[in-house]
């Protein structure tokens, strides 16, 4: 089990350091983070009440209570009340915060018709977001957490390391993006976040899922897949291929890609700033020449959320720690021709760098 | 193709008629409703600025802008501009508004991040919901939405039918759970929403997912499944089973449940409430004595969400029309012993009501 239960006592220390009054939390990655349960976002309100001082009061529609009851939550010492459908649950909200409240943290993803409904239950409030408070906590991994996302990254590149099985001329990326959602789930992921499978022309595009164009041979083609363990950590990885031999245009960008991630991934350890390792990455593939064709930031932190601080970005002057877990996907696109990208989960260490994604980044012709 | 591209100038006409200046929609079924674009979720802004009068704008980051390009989007005249990685995109919106803004709808699911980034960005702003001018909208269907619902409904059934290949004594809850999750995606759903096999006393918590408990004969099952055609309208049925005999008492109180659901079906219209519908099926379980033990409202609207207005529900006066659609769902829960619950998609016609999951519902024993 990851849900260590004295989180809730370090959150409620930094709420009052930030000079909030409490955190409200909806269902989601924080809520899952600070009390262990997992709920799904329903219109119905699920809140957790966490003033900073005393009281933690987990707010959950009746039908969720047995949910809310056989989670990690009450273990920690939540209350637990519920409402009933039909009823306004707003009130309860101002009933557990046991005062007045002049500023309050909302969770990062809690929906408008709620934030709205907040603002009205408590006009003297100011909305603040509850990130301030939980990025901190959040993007510093436990080292059970790391664990979890080890493996994570040992389960994703289970499923690269069959990519041979499904990936072929004459198969549609739809085709091959099913077989891959099932091994995603075959090798332990609870859900399947994303799969993208962009051949050809399509692995310009960073963020094109699958289609029904049929991959064919001297294709290269970037595959970029992720999913949720049961542990609730997420894995993303992405492995650029090519079906036969690759186009040589497309090697010799291929070599300048590779050099560039590695560059990256070496710049990692604590002290470092996050804008370094973007740069790191950016400076070899614009020294080649193809720096506008780097669309991107070179990451973005990994957790219980797929993206989450910290992001890899110029300007981010945030210096590495120990335990911060993120992306290292440099990529370089050429409109109109193809593509390729190459990314591995790292962790900042006491000294260096692990990388969870352990598999060689070398162009794998299939 | 569902998109009709004249959605945006009765949105506009809505949009003035409540007083607003614009609604401002992110990623979710609101942004598809209106454009056709099913953008995933991302902390970097995709926002549909769309005024009152004039020029619609999709800003969208610039990795997306392909994908925005390929949805109908572009095709309605909306224009799409985007933004990079670590640039401010909010001062976007302000340009895409073309003047002050006094009162701007959010979609209702936006994330509290972009909630008080745009108050923060638009300071004159009152912040209202997207969902006052859209909810009208979006639940009366049109016949090629009733067709999507239809199509949807038609695909869970088929999962439903053949329950009897996987739901034996001897298996745990997860294990059938794996199997009805295949089907479903094998019955043509894009995604898999939901999957409920709730086995005796799991059958008393409405919300139960799956667990390790081992079926056992003898047991009645709730199983309550759902998932998201390619359309982008969903599924959502639940039928009760009993693995071999039925318990006596279990036989009795379900013969009320189903003359409830079928009441409660009978009761739908033009012109009647919703709150109606929702006591054509309480008053019948409250009569026989189970009143205590139907835990929730009788259903929820359906469409581009699982979950959208209008809600079947005590309070709610809203006169039902041709065009909406909505779950019919009465249940019975024992806690400690087992539960029941009946549900079907129905859509109000011109002259009374449409099932949209045909299957019969009288008790199944496997």
């Amino acid at each position: 089990m990851l849900y260590p239960p004295e989180r809730l006592a370090h959150a409620q220390k930094a709420i009052a350091a930030a000079g909030l009054d409490a955190l409200l939390v909806t269902p989601g990655s924080d809520l899952r983070y600070l009390t262990g349960y997992h709920a799904h976002a329903l219109e119905r309100l699920t809140c957790l009440v966490l003033p900073a001082e005393g009281q933690a009061t987990l707010i959950v529609p009746r039908l969720e209570r047995p949910a809310a009851e056989a989670s990690p939550a009450p273990g920690t010492g939540v209350l637990v009340v519920d409402h009933q459908d039909g009823d306004d649950p707003y009130p309860l909200v101002k009933q557990a915060l046991s005062g007045p409240a002049r500023a309050v943290g909302l969770s990062d993803r809690m929906w408008a018709v709620q934030v709205l409904a907040l603002r009205d239950a408590l006009p003297a409030a100011r909305q603040r977001l509850a990130s301030e408070v939980l990025a901190p906590l959040r993007m510093r991994k436990t080292p059970a957490e790391v664990a979890a996302l080890r493996e994570a990254g040992a389960a994703i590149d289970a499923v690269h390391a069959r990519m041979g099985e499904w990936l072929r001329a004459g198969r549609t990326e739809a085709e091959v993006g099913v077989d891959i959602g099932r091994a995603i789930r075959e090798a332990g992921h609870e859900t399947v976040d994303f799969v993208i499978v962009a051949s050809g022309p399509n692995g310009a595009s960073p963020h094109h899922a699958t289609s029904d164009r049929v991959i064919a041979l001297g294709d290269p083609v970037v595959v970029d897949i992720g999913g949720t363990m049961p542990s609730g950590y997420c894995s993303d990885s992405t492995r650029t291929y090519v079906v036969g031999d690759a186009p040589a245009d497309f090697a010799s960008y291929y070599e300048v890609l590779f050099a560039a991630q590695r560059a990256a991934v070496a710049a990692v350890r604590p002290g470092v700033s996050a804008s370094s390792v973007d740069a790191a990455a950016r400076s070899l593939i614009a020294e080649a020449g193809y720096g506008d064709a780097f669309l991107h930031r070179t990451g973005h932190g990994i957790g219980l959320d797929g993206h989450e601080e910290p992001y890899i970005v110029a300007g981010n002057a945030l210096p590495l720690e120990p335990g911060m877990a993120f992306s290292v996907e440099p990529g370089i696109y050429l409109a109109g021709r193809h593509g390729a990208r190459i990314e591995d989960i790292v962790v900042c260490t006491a000294d260096g760098v692990e990388r969870l994604n352990t598999l060689s980044t070398s162009l794998v012709e299939l």
